[in-house]
């Protein structure tokens, strides 16, 4: 039997092939995008947990860039327990869950669907109770994900929200072809990537604490390497802006409170560059990732991944050092990371 | 000179004057909430960074629940960085700053009125910069706040924006008359929680790492909470949904990993409870707090705290252990909890 940090570490590689498959596939979404572009939603109201929360962050701003329309993370809870209509007629509602299991993401996205909000699962099990709820079912197609630990459904989220998006504003086909390019340079980096995370995952292994800091279309990305630090590698991880992390977390920094920041080539830099500053000015080790990781000063790490063709793509790659890296972490620790404590792969919890 | 500990504890014990002074001066709060109401705004978007985000993400709710109107925590970047507009003809921006001055706060009310939103200010600065960008200013009259670590700030301005909801409402003068209630409350409770956090923060004393977990309205409780343990105790602290907790972060989960929940008497209560219990099946010491902390079963501490007369308040008590429990652990470790390392009061990053 193949052990779980092998399988995790096999599906990590397994995600360009599954983006291709995206790409290669993607008539169903074009048909969807052509649908809901009809309809011009005035507001778009998404909801998940975990993982497929990080991927509706990605799509507040992919449907926004894209498509300009108005996508939020919307509260299921005001619904759910305390009888607020969950949309109003004529909204788009997207649910998002790999596993199309969650449930109160099934009630949320059923709720809006009966207020009169056009309902759309995004899921990598079309048939379950979250695509039975829907109008339309985006599916992801990552094959059978077996780690507990979300890697390729995270990244496939995102690139069908992309290509979603790029359908809706008559960019299918220019997306398409980024996705394939982006999935050519993660086959690329991914060798490289592997083997860079070794030392970095030694330096941090006392590590109890970790930020991780990003700003604008990478804070979904910071998210997610801050749940894989936890739920794999017991990290007490906490995502922030970078903007935030000034607001007060930046006290607890010292040189055993380590910094991961994803650093985008775009008008943001100079926000995640300030917070760096402000890390090692703490004292604090810092880990640059990101397109513009070799621009961070006093970084004790870098882990650069290169811009994608398609800027909104970069997040498939930006995500990527995170997941090994916290898999190496695991190793290092004599953790297993393809089978964390205390889970199941559906969540069930009310 | 009054060392920095006190001055942070006397700003802790003067919250419910603080929010007797709002109440007893609701006069612009009502004439603000008849201007807003007569435009019914189709969407509300607030910004904010910090503490001052976590009474965005209470007023989620508040407005949700008391007005219908729907209020969501909208991206600054889309606007600043990315030049999406920042809002739409008609909507409601509000811009949540104490100090008046944090500078992308500033400059999304800016974009998002010049977009054509009205937009406020909620700030206990109204002479600042964010002042002099709104159309109106939400003025929370907490007094002089010296502490780096907000506390008052905080609950004046779940307070302020409780008040404003409830006058849209046409029911300003039951919240008027719960919020003196709510201050009664609090300064009964304060002598017995200051002496009850002693035990829990000896026993936490060695925590690196520690959830402070809500469903609900008390999400923004949750979330201000993990900040106050992250700036004034340098704990590495996550704030998370009850439910989420159960997406992986769960695994990190052991007997030196403590678990701070906040437990509703309504509908959210079954998914805290199922969280305390997985916690527990997972070894972590529990500490119970919110109005059902009597149920959570298998608590190593309670610290209840009381429903206020109208539930929206309940936030206002249930974040005053959080607050003094941080405090206290500070102290424990030795550390200066009313002048936290590396911070200013105003955050200047860009």
């Amino acid at each position: 039997m193949t052990p779980p940090s092998q399988v995790l570490l096999d599906e990590i590689r397994e995600q360009p092939s599954a983006w291709r498959r995206l790409a290669d596939g993607d008539a169903p979404i074009a048909e969807l995008a052509a649908v809901l572009a009809d309809q011009a939603p005035p507001l778009v109201r998404l909801a998940a947990h975990g993982t497929s929360d990080h991927a509706a962050a990605y799509a507040t701003y992919a449907l926004r860039l894209l498509c300009g329309w108005t996508a939020v993370r919307d509260s299921m809870s005001v619904a759910l327990y305390y009888g607020a209509a969950a949309a109003r007629p004529g909204e788009l509602a997207i649910g998002l869950s790999q596993s199309g299991q969650t449930p109160d993401v099934v009630a949320w996205l059923r709720a809006a669907r009966a207020a009169g909000a056009t309902a759309v699962a995004v899921t990598n099990v079309e048939d379950s109770a979250l695509g039975d709820a829907a109008d339309h079912v985006l599916s992801i197609g990552a094959g059978d994900e077996r780690s507990i630990a979300a890697t390729k459904t995270y990244t496939c989220m995102l690139a069908a929200l992309a290509l979603l998006g790029a359908h809706v504003a008559g960019r299918g086909a220019a997306m398409v072809r980024a996705l394939r390019a982006t999935a050519d340079a993660a086959e690329a980096l991914l060798p490289e990537l592997e083997a860079a995370v070794v030392p970095v995952a030694a330096a941090c292994e006392d590590a109890q604490r970790m930020y991780v800091i990003a700003r604008g279309i990478e804070v979904a990305t910071a998210a997610e390497i801050a749940l894989k630090l936890t739920e794999i590698a017991y990290v007490g991880a906490r995502a922030l802006t970078a903007t935030s992390m000034a607001h007060g977390p930046v006290a607890a920094l010292d040189p055993t409170f380590p910094v991961w920041a994803v650093a985008s080539d775009d008008a943001t830099r100079p926000a995640v560059a300030e917070a760096v500053a402000r890390a090692r000015a703490a004292g604090a080790p810092v880990v640059a990732t990101g397109p513009a990781a070799a621009t961070l000063v006093g970084a004790a790490f870098r882990l650069r991944t290169p811009a994608a063709p398609e800027p909104l793509l970069s997040p498939l790659l930006s995500v990527l050092p995170g997941q090994l890296f916290a898999r190496e972490l695991a190793v290092a620790k004599g953790l297993d990371p393809g089978a964390p404590r205390h889970l199941r792969k559906v969540t069930s919890a009310a």
